[in-house]
């Protein structure tokens, strides 16, 4: 915990598995969170937010106690209830949704970018604090609402700069694959057994899958049709019957996710979709469209999932209401970033950039005053009008230093206090098209407005 | 915790004296932040955020075991570390410049709006979570960079609409408090109880306190003029001759706080400043200047409190660096715009507006397709030009009552899929000026641009 760093003193370290947003780390994340945001408020969801910690049945009333391992529970010495940091937002949405459901306005769309917390072992792609994005919509049903939440997800990729040949959104439907497994002979009691081996499908040996498959009670020749059904993905706008034949069962069961094919074609998203028949999603309540959105060569954890879940909301009390959403994580999004060249190499380039940089050159007013002391008063009026402005601790009057600082600053002008004082004016240089004028020192906030 | 709902269902509250934010309760929220935020930019503070949770330590390291109680601690099942919910924001940051103290740009200009957690009973003003603006400057000495902090402050308490008349900074500095006591007769060894009682004016009955002056080993004259020197306040534009006269010191132990007065003249914030001898700040590290901004009445718990503390990034295993900063939270903040007016009754209204509601009033195009069919892509190409665009799931195709929902959600505009879709138009009405036009459907973004 903590380490040597001196006779007599030591260094304290951040928690393992959380992170010190120095400036220009959370640069980047305010930048990622910046087109997250931007992208939930231009799709018409509204942002929410609800405690870093909630009761703790709140999350094993959905999950079951095994899941108590994975959080960071406690109680208030004295205090009587169990609480644990959240480890997701959606039992918080849905107690919020389930609270207000008489009289929030139908459909519910929500967005929020909480802090998460999960007790496992740090390693690539998993914190034990993270930032996730989460869009849901609650109170209508339909494919067009569950492409509306993914197409959010795209909106945002597309302004961190990804394109479809770096992410896709892997699609499948558990009404769909339902049926599929009807189809290959799968009993409705085995159902359950057989999406969870779809979702381990990447995870088990092949002679251990094709076992499994056979204990589900399936034909030599079904358990062929499971495997090959298990690793079939194509482009969402390839017919559905291409997939249908490679199963070999009728193209009619895959009908509900025709419906997404048909809707994220209307909305102009299919080019970022493929089907992806492993895409199960490991939590049990999922009702319809899953999706999990990963980099193309799969090289990395999903970089977002989600999809429809029907009975949350009264599972946390409420009535019943049809609700779709997803979550994405800052940490595997921020790999994929880096990984593409969408990330600057210095954070420090995403952080906003003075407008203004005020510097002496010895300068002294009309009525005597020496340049310092007009500083502080000229730095508020700046600030008054919304002006971002800097100025040095240094003492030189050497203008070329001053102005390699204000440089070093990113400032777009330098405001330098020199001789012009006396007539009431100062000097200010255009860092960007290394151009200097006059200007009087009543006209500086807006001279500095009207150039680019 | 829970209470029914309804046979075999329960509902789920959120843990006492932490909140949920619906999208209008948000909308406040991030108004706050955002004066916090852009006042901080324009100062020219960088942002900076911690893990949420620290090893318990951090907070022991400074504050004695007796501060557990008041903190959300908590072990990883199976771990050794014990950790703590952040109840304050300076340790995180002294760690974190003690870290890079050698690498860092001097001054070290940071400002946060970190969460904390209090494991206090809830109460008026005090929550169990709530959000805190930290604002702090290391590695520079002298009163222009105490004013500097207390300056962006103002700024942004200006910025929500406040003025002098609603709150003021209540300032004092603690080296001049030390040699005003020493002037009274306090003996060094006594100036640490001397600041504590000072602290606790308000809360101690007269009696009592005179008693305790007196056991300061102060004549009774002197428990007279320690009394007077408790309660006594002016205007920080006045002169201090006039605190010294009254409370019967050598105006020259007031020197600390000339400083102070100066500077706040020069960054011209003198008239949000008051000089009150009663503001000590409770913890023990403060060094210099201290102070803290009230509702003027005094009828509210402090608005933000902060001061000069130089010792502190060396107890967090840093080199010995000045620093100087404040914390501002969210609840007594809100609780006093709502009570001057400065919070509109519904948050809604504080919320993004949307750009564009589109509807379908039943047109065709001159293709065949439906309205409904092109409203997808519509909004996702609205969408991808970053306007903010919505639409209605009702059926109607009555114009007064879809015009009706637009005005609901406060569109600027409404775009109305009618008759003039045959032609490849459609009618935008705005919504403010309650005029209308028919623009061709290619030119619908650059339409609701180019308009105010």
């Amino acid at each position: 915990m903590t380490s040597s760093a001196g006779p007599g003193s030591h260094t304290y370290q951040a928690p393992k598995g959380t992170r010190d947003f120095y400036p220009s780390d959370l640069a980047v994340r305010r930048h990622i969170e910046s087109a997250w945001r931007s992208a939930s408020i231009d799709f018409g969801f509204d942002e929410v937010e609800g405690p870093m910690f909630e009761h703790l049945e709140l999350y094993t009333a959905k999950s079951g106690d095994g899941i108590v391992n994975e959080l960071f529970s406690f109680r208030r010495a004295g205090g009587e209830n169990d609480y644990a940091l959240r480890p997701e937002f959606t039992p918080t949405l849905a107690r919020m949704v389930a609270a207000r459901a008489g009289s929030l306005p139908v459909p519910v769309k929500w967005f929020a970018i909480p802090n998460m917390f999960r007790a496992e072992r740090p390693q690539r792609g998993r914190l034990r604090e993270f930032v996730q994005w989460n869009v849901d919509v609650c109170g209508v049903e339909g494919a067009a609402h569950d492409v509306d939440v993914i197409a959010c997800a795209v909106l945002a990729l597309e302004r961190l700069g990804l394109r479809p040949t770096d992410v896709e959104v892997r699609i499948s439907h558990r009404v769909a694959i339902a049926r599929m497994l009807a189809a290959l002979g799968v009993a409705d009691e085995k159902t359950g057994d057989a999406m969870t081996l779809l979702d381990r499908r990447d995870k088990l040996k092949p002679e251990e899958f094709a076992e499994r498959a056979a204990a589900l009670g399936l034909s030599a020749d079904a358990v062929a049709r499971f495997d090959t059904a298990a690793r079939a993905t194509q482009r969402l706008s390839e017919p559905l019957a291409a997939l249908a034949a490679k199963i070999g069962v009728p193209e009619a069961e895959f009908a509900a996710l025709d419906e997404v094919r048909a809707a994220a074609e209307r909305a102009g998203i299919l080019e970022w979709c493929t089907v992806d028949v492993g895409i199960v999603r490991g939590l049990a309540y999922y009702t319809g469209t899953v999706f999990e959105v990963h980099e193309v060569s799969g090289a990395e954890r999903a970089v977002a999932g989600g999809g429809r879940y029907d009975g949350l909301v009264e599972l946390f009390g409420g009535p019943k209401m049809p609700a779709c959403g997803f979550g994405m994580g800052d940490v595997v999004l921020a790999n994929v970033l880096r990984d593409r060249g969408l990330l600057p190499a210095d954070g420090a380039t995403l952080m906003p950039r003075p407008d203004a940089f005020v510097v002496s050159a010895g300068g002294v007013s009309a009525g005597g005053d020496a340049a310092e002391a007009l500083i502080p008063a000229l730095l508020m009026r700046l600030r008054r009008a919304g002006l971002h402005a800097r100025t040095t601790t240094k003492t030189t009057k050497n203008v070329g230093k001053l102005l390699g600082d204000a440089g070093k600053a990113r400032a777009r002008f330098a405001v330098i206090l020199g001789a012009e004082l006396a007539d009431g004016n100062v000097a200010v240089k255009d860092l960007d098209a290394g151009t200097q004028s006059v200007v009087p020192l009543g006209e500086l906030e807006s001279s500095m407005r009207t150039r680019p």
